[in-house]
């Protein structure tokens, strides 16, 4: 196998460190260099402080090929990073004209306010860097390379460093190496606990050559399971493939889907395919299940709406659910769920509906009900299913939950009536 | 000032650099370390690689008084933490007994299937640890000492890493150490950008002693500022008190609060201070504006429920838009969020009422309408705002902005309302 291409990811700014915001660069920073053949050797966060800085790039430069930075890069004075650079590579600041045109353009377009000295300091890098220039904000990409080892700068608002990963990174990083491939092939499975699945899988992990890589990823009640490639021809993609129509024979009556999509999108293509619709009935989850349908576009084909009757009255009201059924079972019971979904597919005149009522927590269980206690229905014109979960978790984990295992429920309601 | 107590995390798994999960571990046990007055020096992550995990081992503890683990501790063959800190500490594997009582409670109460040798595995230890039990799950977790560091390794799902960190963990670095204070205060602001806001503040952040440090965290259209004091005896905190009061006149016209909260959690504040009801009436945003607001315990108090009408049908018949309105203006216009928002007050019975309207992407724009045009409006029984917003970017990132402009929008409607 050819050498492979090695990329370290540091991330810069002291709220990584103190868990004000959570990291979310980094993976899809790793996704992007993945697809196109990269390892990403090590992930590494440290804060706005120029020796912590310092260091993590004299360490990652030694074990990768690649070394790229985001964040500190902004116009307060706890971004350090591009002075520091500025030293590290032995340059003096210069104005660079494209990023000032740049800066000028997006305060009077968009912003369409006055520039401040402040401002025009975004447009000064490196005499030492190229320059990548940022289309969706004022901070200046900046590329530099010292010994064989390429380095990026970029900011760490997300989209900004996305732009430029996929209008300039990738592609001069595509064109500089000779890339591997490194191809994933992905499974979801619903019902099975991870530690089964691997029971059945011992043959088939025994039998699986050294440059393909099974893992299991446990989510929300579901598991993933991604077979890896990392080849040096085309023709060992050949093989990936049939070690992957291999593993989905063994897990076959566990399968969701075989594509690397989520449960909602699963949904989505199933009702697309067969021209249905679905809206949702939501107590508990308070719009989550309607908003994690949403999150995939072109909903608008199979999704009508939702109603979230987060208080008794509206249940009664807007989804028909009778006084009586309220009374004797309490909002969180079988009965409750069922004339929610029903309300539903009248009121939202739809195919399918999915009903949701809970106690996530962390107040308001009882001893017969205690926290975690959820009813899930989800039906169509000619059936309904019926589920109660018991979750120990924290309210947004059990709400995520709560969403899975309807999708899920929904998902069988969908399958059995159009077979 | 005293030695301060740092300490490093590192996270394992390839699922971590191959981009297929974030990484919201880090930010939670940085959260707690910081809390308790450990300094988080650095965050690692490497994937399920031997190599990689002891040469981060290695140089981590150079560096900090602690190290903390997460990942690699599951049943299946790419989890090779365990035997792999076996060898780095000397020890040889054996059963603790009360991890294996605690692997058998879980199968027989709580997943009601047969143990298999595999989960059996789960109870071994290195005889060269302490074991931490785990009682949101199976595998133990480590606490190693070596050379005046401490090492400890936890699985990686969230939830069993939290239970011990905060049954267990936590505990233990407070009693074994002399812990500085490090306190924070925090700002939230709208309607004013970063470098605005730091040019206001030049003097006040020259005044600031090196023991408090000033952070700028723009977030969703908002920015928060964040007072950090890294003290050695609790009068210093008197001077973050004072410090933070004349931060707060800097920026008093541009104030949302000064608490450590998310916006959804002050519109709820203000609502039940004000004994009143709010409900959503959600197009583009699918439902994601009302799960913003019940993410907040309690939320029962103020809020009734949501009509998500993403079909133009449900606008009609669910809220009362009048069909001239949609057929002269479109649906995304400021006609159809007004009659949206008059629509959720009515039929949810409400105090107030959010309305959305949009176009997110990535398809669906028009010349006239580009993507990324949203309609808001936010309306009590005497007010209507309303606010016509151009986003630039993805799908889920217009969502936010949306609902946080739109939050923002209701909050002042509540002030005004009120005043």
């Amino acid at each position: 196998m050819q050498k492979s291409v090695n990329a370290s990811i540091i991330t810069i700014g002291d709220e990584l460190l103190v868990g004000q915001v959570v990291d979310t660069n980094s993976a899809w920073m790793a996704k992007q260099l993945n697809n196109c053949g990269i390892k990403v050797h090590k992930r590494v966060a440290v804060g706005d402080d120029a020796e912590a800085i310092w260091e993590a790039l004299d360490a990652e430069s030694k074990e990768s090929d690649i070394v790229l930075l985001t964040g500190g890069l902004g116009p307060t004075a706890d971004d350090i990073t591009k002075p520091l650079l500025c030293k590290y590579f032995n340059g003096k600041m210069v104005v660079n004209a494209a990023a000032l045109e740049n800066v000028q353009t997006i305060f009077e377009n968009y912003l369409k306010r006055p520039l401040i000295e402040r401002n025009l300091k975004q447009a000064e890098v490196p005499d030492t860097c190229t320059v990548i220039q940022n289309k969706k904000g004022t901070a200046p990409g900046m590329w530099f390379e010292k010994e064989n080892v390429i380095f990026v700068s970029m900011p760490g608002v997300p989209y900004e460093m996305q732009g430029m990963m996929e209008d300039a990174v990738i592609p001069a990083l595509v064109q500089r190496y000779v890339l591997p491939r490194i191809s994933h092939r992905t499974l979801l499975l619903a019902g099975i606990g991870e530690s089964f699945i691997a029971e059945r899988l011992i043959d088939f992990e025994a039998s699986l050559p050294n440059s393909i890589k099974l893992a299991y990823l446990p989510n929300y009640g579901l598991v993933r399971l991604r077979l890896t490639l990392y080849a040096s021809h085309a023709a060992d993609e050949k093989l990936l493939d049939e070690k992957f129509e291999l593993l989905k024979k063994h897990v076959q009556d566990h399968l969701v889907t075989d594509e690397d999509i989520p449960l909602e999108a699963v949904i989505g293509k199933l009702l697309a395919q067969h021209h249905k619709t679905v809206g949702t009935a939501e107590s508990c989850t308070g719009g989550y299940i309607a908003h994690l349908i949403t999150t995939i576009p072109g909903a608008s084909v199979y999704f009508e709406g939702s109603i979230v009757s987060y208080s008794n009255e509206l249940k009664e009201n807007m989804l028909g659910v009778q006084q009586s059924t309220l009374l004797e079972h309490g909002a969180v019971s079988e009965g409750v769920v069922r004339e929610m979904a029903v309300g539903a597919l009248k009121t939202l005149h739809t195919d399918y509906a999915i009903a949701a009522s809970g106690i996530l927590g962390p107040e308001g269980g009882s001893p017969e009900k205690p926290t975690g206690t959820v009813w899930i229905a989800a039906a169509g014109k000619k059936e309904m299913k019926t589920v109660k979960m018991h979750f120990r978790f924290d309210r947004m984990r059990n709400t995520q939950l709560t969403a899975m295992y309807a999708l899920n429920l929904l998902r069988t309601v969908i399958i059995s009536e159009n077979m």
